[in-house]
C-alpha cells in the first residue's frame, strides 16, 4: 500500500492503475477511522481492483473552529487501518496542497442541503460538497462509497454527481453499529464513559418512531413526541432535531405516504452526534 | 462527423476515441457560430486527435428571459460549419437532456464572478461554471477551447478548474475582430445597419484607454474619461461598464503597476455587446 500526500502522485498512481484496466474504488475519509469506515473500505476491496482511501479533515466543511481543531487525526494508526483491510492507495494530504490558494469555487446543492444538518450548520454541506468535487476530480474513481450513517451527506453527494453529470457511481453502505445499537461514529471517542452510556438513547429513539411507522401510526406530530419521551430520562441529552423527512430531498414530509427516512442529531455536553434510519408505512 | 444529442450517447463516442489515444479537444459554444468560434475549432483541430463541439443555449446562464428567447439558434448552418473546419463530433442536446430534473446544484466562483458582467448580469457566471463543470464530467476531455473575447468567462473558468482540480487543460484563444476592429459575436446579427456602424467605436475606446496605459498614463479616472469621450458622439450607444481590471481577479486595479484587462460592456438599442483588450505599461 502506498501513502501519497500530493495531488500529482496519486494521480500518476492512479494512472498506472487505470492502465492496468482495474475499476478504481473511492473511500473519502475524513480519518479517525472506526469499523464503519472499515466496512466501506471492504466494500470498496470486493466490488473493484485498485482501492484508494482519502485522509483529509476538511476544514471547509466545519462551522465551528472548535470542532476542526479538536477533530481526532491518528494518521499512523490509520493508515495501518487501511493496510490491514486492502487498500491499495491512501492519499492523505496537507490542508495547503487541497487548498494551496484561497478557495473561490464552491460547489452547492440547494434544497437537499436546507434542512436537518444544513440548518444547524450553516456553510457545512457546501464544504462537503466542494472537497467531494475536487477528490473527484483528482481520483477520478469509477465507483465512490458513502456510509448511510450521514444519511443527508450521502443525498447531497447523490444529487451532486446527478446534476453535474458526474461520471461517478455513488455506493451507500449500511451503518456499522455497537451491540448497543449506537451507530460508529469517529466523533464517540470524544465522549466521556457516563455520555457514551447514555448515547444509545438516540438510536433507540429513531428505531421506535421507525417502529410506529411501520406500525401505521400516521400523526407526524405524535410519532415525534412518543419517540422522544424516553430521552426526556437522560437531561443530559440536548436534541438539536428529529424529523421524519423525504429520503431524496431531505425534507419534512407532511404526511407518510412511502419511505422515509428518520434523522436526528443530538448534543452529549460539547459533542454532537448524528444518526438516522429508514422506515416505510406498512 | 457524427451530431449526437445525448450524453450516453458522447460518452460512449468518446470512449471509443480514447481507446484509440486521441487527445480529446473540447468547444463548448452556445451556437449561432462565426469566424470567432472557427478559429477555436481549428486551435483545437491542430492540437488535439478529436475535436467535440458542444451547441447549447444553456438556460441558467440568461438572467433576462428575453434575451434567452431571441438568442440565435441556426443549428444545421452551425453543424455545417464545424463539419468544415474538421470537428469530429457535434454534441447538440436538448435542455430536457442537459436539465432532466430541476438542477439543484450550482458551481460558484465567487470574486471573479462579482465584478463587470457578474455585477450587471445576477447569476450568469453561476449559469456558466454549473454548465461548464456538467460538459466537462459529459466530454471529459484533455483541453479545452475558451475565446479571450470572454475575458471574464475565461477567468472564471480557470479559477474553477484550479480551485476544484478539474484535470482539463484552459486554452485561451485571441479574439477575432472584423477590419472595423469590432469584436465577432452571436449578439452582432441582432444590430440594425445603423447599430452596427457604430459598434467599433467600442474597440476604439477599449484601444485608446490601452494606448494610455502603455504610454505611461497612471490616473485610471483620467484614462477613462479620455478614451470615453469619443463615445459621447454616439448617443445611442450606452455604456455599462468600462474597467480596468486584474486579468486574474477580474477587479478593478487601483493602480496600474503590471498587466491589465481594459473590458467594457455597452448597450446599442436592445442589444448588449461586451469586448475587453489586455493592456501593460511600459
Amino acid at each position: 500500500m502506498e501513502i501519497i500526500e500530493t495531488v500529482a502522485g496519486i494521480r500518476r498512481a492512479l494512472d498506472a492503475w487505470r492502465k492496468t484496466g482495474a475499476v478504481i474504488g473511492f473511500v473519502p475519509t475524513m480519518g479517525a477511522l472506526h469499523a464503519g469506515h472499515g466496512s466501506l473500505i471492504e466494500t470498496a476491496r470486493r466490488e473493484t481492483g485498485c482501492v484508494a482511501v482519502s485522509i483529509f479533515v476538511n476544514p471547509i466543511q466545519f462551522n465551528q473552529q472548535e470542532d476542526y481543531i479538536r477533530y481526532p487525526r491518528p494518521l499512523a494508526v490509520d493508515a495501518e487501518f487501511c493496510r490491514a483491510r486492502g487498500a491499495d492507495i491512501v492519499f492523505a494530504p496537507a490542508v495547503e496542497e487541497m487548498y494551496p490558494s484561497p478557495q473561490r469555487t464552491f460547489v452547492e446543492v440547494a434544497g437537499v442541503s436546507a434542512r436537518l444538518c444544513g440548518e444547524y450548520r450553516p456553510g457545512h454541506f457546501r464544504g462537503v460538497a466542494t472537497v467531494v468535487s475536487k477528490l473527484f476530480h483528482i481520483v477520478q474513481p469509477h465507483r465512490a462509497y458513502f456510509g448511510e450513517k450521514d444519511a443527508q451527506q450521502l443525498a447531497v453527494i447523490r444529487r451532486m454527481a446527478k446534476d453535474l453529470n458526474v461520471p461517478v457511481e455513488i455506493v451507500a453502505v449500511p451503518t456499522v453499529r455497537e451491540e448497543s445499537g449506537l451507530a460508529l461514529s469517529s466523533r464517540n471517542r470524544l465522549l466521556t464513559p457516563e455520555q457514551r452510556a447514555i448515547a444509545p438513547a438516540l438510536y433507540q429513539a429513531l428505531r421506535a418512531a421507525a417502529e410506529m411507522v411501520s406500525g401505521g401510526l400516521r400523526d407526524i406530530e405524535s410519532i415525534k413526541t412518543l419517540a422522544l419521551e424516553p430521552l426526556a430520562w437522560h437531561p443530559e441529552i440536548r436534541v438539536e432535531y428529529f424529523e421524519i423527512v423525504d429520503p431524496d430531498e431531505m425534507q419534512p414530509v407532511e404526511q407518510i405516504a412511502g419511505p422515509v427516512v428518520i434523522a436526528a442529531a443530538v448534543w452529549l455536553g460539547s459533542t454532537r452526534l448524528i444518526d438516522n434510519v429508514q422506515a416505510r408505512p406498512a
